[in-house]
């Protein structure tokens, strides 16, 4: 026995965390140690902090200090447009772009096998909000992937049968991407997309 | 403002952890708050006790829960030899190879330019541990970098006077290298050692 019961303990506790090995989780526990306790210790509070007071926003979804978060309580929002998105973290890419709409956050995709249907995407909450009469159009921003893909469709029935507009966003060559490099189902994508100039 | 001020503090706090860029930690973050937030609660507690608790051995200086660490208080070990490493994860490394002797960790190399001479090495303790008369070789197995190559040399200037035999651990190809792509230095380092059989 090298170690401490409680150098294991935190070691085997940072190897939670995606993308960190157990060759990771000794390096950073042998670094906030050596260097950086109260770092660790301000790390700690914080891990606590927001594993037992952030909460889901009851309009969107999206993670919230509060009931109703940020974007959802503000009144500098354009509450015509609303964009539905798998996760949190797709908010943030959305919104890097000065997107200046709503968002729904669906906090995951349509996973049948996985007994993720409906209700656990909360799709009775993006009706009702449908239903209030203020969005005009409604954007799917799920992942271009078999389930995203799959998911918009469903939603896409849902709210076609409200009578709201909806769009989804456009697959093609990425900006600064090399035609060379492009797998030919996003290359005829792109060609079928075709915008006139 | 997407993001609430919890979470923008829990991926500030999380990105203190070497190798944890922005990105990574907003996605530790979702993935915690989404999937793991007993874990993540596990993971604070462990910090917690591990900052307030750990301390170093007060013989060998590695970290422990006690005041000897597990190694130094063991009747198990071969405390006639005595290997000298920078960093408790050098401990872990040597001792995967199955070493049975006792350690000293340096915790550091000497590097006058920021003020780390013999005295921040605890090398006042080394040398009172080899006073002892129990130790009869020091292994040194410093880095084989620059500031290890110099802390070795300083080391065995110090034990030599104390009449101790000293050696330092082996230079040449890692075991299953290819010569082709070993570096020179390496090499000659190898051919230098080279053994009879």
């Amino acid at each position: 026995m090298t170690e401490t019961s409680k150098l294991e303990t935190l070691i085997n506790s940072l190897s939670i965390q995606p993308g960190i090995g157990k060759k990771s989780a000794q390096r950073i526990a042998y670094h906030l140690l050596q260097r950086n306790r109260d770092g660790a210790k301000s790390l700690a509070s914080a891990l606590l902090d927001a594993m037992e007071h952030i909460i889901h926003c009851q309009r969107c979804r999206n993670f919230s200090d509060n009931e109703l978060c940020n974007i959802c309580s503000s009144n500098k929002r354009d509450a015509s447009i609303l964009c539905v998105v798998e996760s949190p973290a797709d908010v943030k890419a959305v919104e890097d772009t000065g997107f200046g709409g709503m968002y729904f956050v669906l906090m995951g995709h349509l996973s049948p096998l996985d007994g993720i249907g409906p209700d656990e995407l909360g799709l009775d909450k993006l009706s009702a909000i449908l239903q209030e009469g203020k969005v005009s159009e409604v954007i799917l921003a799920t992942n271009s992937t078999v389930e995203g893909e799959a998911t918009a469709h469903f939603i896409s029935e849902m709210v076609r049968k409200q009578g709201i507009k909806i769009s989804r966003i456009a697959h093609g060559v990425p900006v600064g991407g090399e035609l060379e490099y492009i797998d030919s189902g996003t290359l005829s994508e792109a060609l079928a997309g075709r915008r006139e100039i």
